[in-house]
This record gives structure tokens, sequence and C-alpha cells, in this order.
């Protein structure tokens, strides 16, 4: 079995994860939960989406939440913009990098974005160009490349396609996102295939959610392709709230807690981890998905 | 991607199941359970265990569900038995086949059966010939193979010693078993190649706990290495009651639908699994950790 000896995890529960919930976390909790991720290890913390809060009413707060984190030089710490006005926010707090996003399926762009695939790539462009002549790193997010709620399969050539138009606008990676969890180890193995025949390795990242408990198992297929980046949420909290059933981003601890097992470094200390989760767990008040969690609660 | 084209899945919600609740679950309603699962299209269910009831007070009447469930051809019943006495009951219910069962490991083989390993093998030789001679083909359990709560990571030298004597004693199958959930699928790679040189895949099984999350993971290694039988719980129920923190079993549910999703036959109906899985939540009033339950629970 070849793997990588060293994988870089990209933390998104603060977005990704807070983002469907229906209650509102104070901001006080959001900045004191990532002051501690910061404090793990982790060198990549999604923090905030600068998006309508009409749209996410969740993170209303990206702007405060932004600002008063404690950032350390070590973390890399950027937020989710839509459009150009989102972006502005991002720069005004002064984050490191900012991380577009599109759908690979034309009917889930269209229910999360409101537009085209089409007519989305010029809205997109010009951020990252913006951005980039702000001098700050853009990363593209592709939603709905191993299946959309609405389209089902998506044709490889399109998500190729989309890939193409996001690398040359200038984003220096694509973290394919499979937004409803619907993703299988042996497509996963199809689709990296194909994909890296056309973009390096380096340059994708795996979004991967555990609706339907594979996303460890397609990881896995992903460290055998090379790939080295991954996203996840601490607690396995999250969803997309466009998507029905959509529960979970795969959880960090336990993600970590695999590539321990596993022999692969990540940096992160998988206590402090846990400790976070524990944290966030408790504010929200609810059971959250992790199994290093419910391990952990087992065995107070 | 090598894979199977086809799978066998042999259900031990009955007996791996039920053995860990401490709620005593009707004989009417286990009964009615099992007639459920047997009209899913699985053609194995180990249906319980005949351990004495002051080991297992949960599966005290072993006897009365053996009798009682309508037994379909295509289906084979099964039943574990841990000595002498025990066969005697699966001969009387007439059972289509009986397991035996040891670990890999000494301090987990010595808690869970008294005796040393050593000390296990004649014991558990007697019961395979006794089996044997009455017609009734016999099944060996593994335990703690890639693990055990006590004595950590096991020498693959002693589990394949036990291996080989399982064999020599006449068992057709031995299911390796990850009891307490902690193999990774980088161990499970390297444990299967090991024991691949030494004993052929078709007489290989995997018995798989979920309690990390690498349960499907674990899997795809073990399809990729040509492992075609897999252990699973209707619901993901099920532990073991010696080892704190052992929660259930891969869910059956998940464990089809990821199979399905890869192109590979089970020859089982997903959706009457469900309704099996759905039936046993209910009776034990409380939320099982399936995740296409949790979607089918969550959509209604």
């Amino acid at each position: 079995m070849n793997l990588p000896s060293k994988v870089k995890i990209k933390e998104v529960g603060p977005r990704d994860g807070l983002q469907n919930e229906k209650a509102f976390i104070p901001t006080d909790t959001k900045v004191e939960w990532i002051n501690k991720l910061s404090e793990t290890g982790m060198d990549y913390i999604e923090v905030t989406s600068f998006v309508h809060p009409k749209w996410i009413p969740a993170l209303a707060d990206a702007m405060e939440v932004a600002k008063r984190i404690e950032r350390k030089s070590s973390v890399t710490y950027a937020a989710l913009v839509p459009n150009r006005r989102g972006l502005e926010g991002a720069l005004e707090a002064d984050l490191d990098e900012v991380s577009i996003f599109m759908s690979a399926s034309e009917t889930h762009n269209q229910q999360n974005i409101n537009k085209s695939i089409q007519n989305t790539f010029p809205v997109l462009k010009e951020v990252v160009s913006e951005a980039l002549s702000s001098g700050k790193k853009v990363r593209g997010y592709l939603s709905t490349v191993f299946g959309c709620p609405y389209d089902g399969r998506v044709p490889l050539s399109n998500v190729q396609k989309v890939i193409d138009e996001l690398f040359d606008m200038g984003v220096y990676e694509v973290s394919l996102g499979d937004t409803i969890g619907v993703a299988n180890p042996k497509q996963m193995d199809m689709v990296l295939s194909q994909l890296l025949q056309e973009f390096p390795a380096e340059k994708l990242a795996l979004h991967l959610h555990d609706t339907r408990g594979m996303a460890l198992a397609n990881t896995v297929v992903g460290l055998m392709k090379g790939i080295t980046v991954f996203d996840s949420a601490v607690g396995g909290l999250g969803g997309c709230p466009y998507a029905k059933g959509a529960a979970g981003n795969v959880a960090t601890e336990d993600l970590i807690h695999m590539l321990k097992e596993m022999g692969i470094e990540t940096g992160i200390d998988l206590s402090k981890v846990l400790t976070s989760a524990k944290y966030i767990e408790r504010e929200l008040g609810k059971g959250l998905p992790s199994k290093q969690l419910q391990i952990w609660n087992s065995a107070i």
C-alpha cells in the first residue's frame, strides 16, 4: 500500500461546520473555539464565510469573528467569499487567504449561487483577480463532484472543464467536494485516476462528507492516489443547507486518528482537537457524529 | 482497483448485535426480527448463542428463538456455541451450522473464555469433531486479531498459529475479528498480505467493528485483497461485553449500500434490510449508529 508520509488537514469546522446550524452560536464562542483550534497544531483554518447574512445567518458575525480571533503566525486563516463584496470583507479583516466556490453540476450551482455555471465564471474570475492583486492566495471549492442531489452523477468532462476554468483564474488548489456524501471508493478511484491525468495531485484536495459512512474509505483511496490535502471539520460538524440529508463533514479527529494509526503525519495534536470538539459539542448542546468524541464521552 | 464481483454477507445482528444489550429483548421480538431478516435475501444468519445465560442473559432464550423462527431453505441459520453443552443445544434445535470462538490474544481469551489459549484448543477440538460427526459445518471466530483491549497489538505469528489450529480442527472458515474496532487500513493491508501467504482468501472472512469509523475503509482493503465474506449487524448493533468502548459491528445496510454503489453484488435487498433495522431500532427504543438508518429517519 503506497501512502504519503505526510498529509495536510484544512479545518473547515468554523465555516462549513457552523453554517448549517440552526442555532446562532455567539460570537464569543466562535472566537474562543477558533482560538482553541489554533493551539492544536493545525496550520489552516477556514474561520468564516463573508456571505450575505440573509443566506447564512449563522455566520452573520463574519467580520467580528475574523477580526477578534487571536492569530498565530504558524496558521493560515481563510474565509469563504462568494463575490467581490465578500472579498472586501476578507480583505478588511486582513485574512491570509480566501476561498471561492461553485458546483460541478448545473442545478446545484443554480440553487447555491443563483447563476448558471457559465455565468458564475466571470464573477469568480473578478474575485480571484482582485484577491491576487491584493496579495491573497485563492483556493477553489468545487461542489457535487461525485454526485448532485438534483442532477445525480456529474459527467467527468464537466468536472474537468470547471477545474480547468478555476486554475485558469489563478486558484492554487481545487478542493473536490463530495457535498452530499455519495462518493464510493470505486468511484473515487476512477474519478481521481481520470483527473490526475490532467491535474497534478499536489493541486487537488478532497472535501468529504460522511453522510453514508464512506468518508474514511474514500480518504484511503485518495491517499493511495497521492492526494495529500484533506478538508475536515472538528466533531464531524456540518452539511450543506441546500442538500437535504447531507449531514456532516468527515470529523477532523477521526481523520487524524486514522492517519496517525497509518503512520501518516499531520502535525496536529489529537487530544487537543478532541478537547476543542468537546467544547463546541457542549456549546451546541447536542451530540456530534465524531467517533473519537463518542469514545471519549462513553469513557467519562 | 481490483474488486470481487460478488460478496457474501453473514448477518450477526441477532447474536453479536443483541448479546451486549442491557435490556432483554422479548423472544417474540427476536423471532419476528429474524423472520424479517430471512426475507431480505440474506443467505446466512447467526440467530443466537448457546452460551450459559449467566454470561449472556440477553440470549437466555436461545433454544426458543432457534426453534421458533421460520426457516427458509435458502438461508443458513447458525448459532455460536462455546462448548459441548452449547453444541447440544444447537443440535437439538437442528440449526444448519455452528460457530466456535476464541481470541488471538491471551488476556482477552482468558477474560472471555476463562481459559488460556492453549487450554482452549482441546475443548474446541471436541466441539468441532462432534459437530462434524453430526453433519454440521463449523465456522471459527477469531477475536482481537488486530488488537486486544488488554494486550495491545497481537503478534501475527500468534494469529497464524491459532488459525492453523482452527483449520486443523476442521472449521471451514475463520472470521478475523477486529473486536474493538482498532484496525486501520494500512494494518489491514499488512495483516492480510501476511495471512494470505499461508491461507487462501476463500477461507478467511472479516468481522469488523466500527468503533473508530474505519470499518468500511478496512472493508475496501479486504475487498482489494480478495476477501469475499464479511460479517455485519443490521443497524450497526453490537459490541463486545468484555471490551469497553467496543461499540457496534459495521452496519449491514451501510455495508450493502457501499458494495452496491461499487457494483459488487450481495443478493440482498437494501430497502428490506432497512425496514428490519427500523424494526429493531424501534423495539430497542434507542437510535442505532447505522448511517442509512439515520438518513431514513431524517427523511421521515
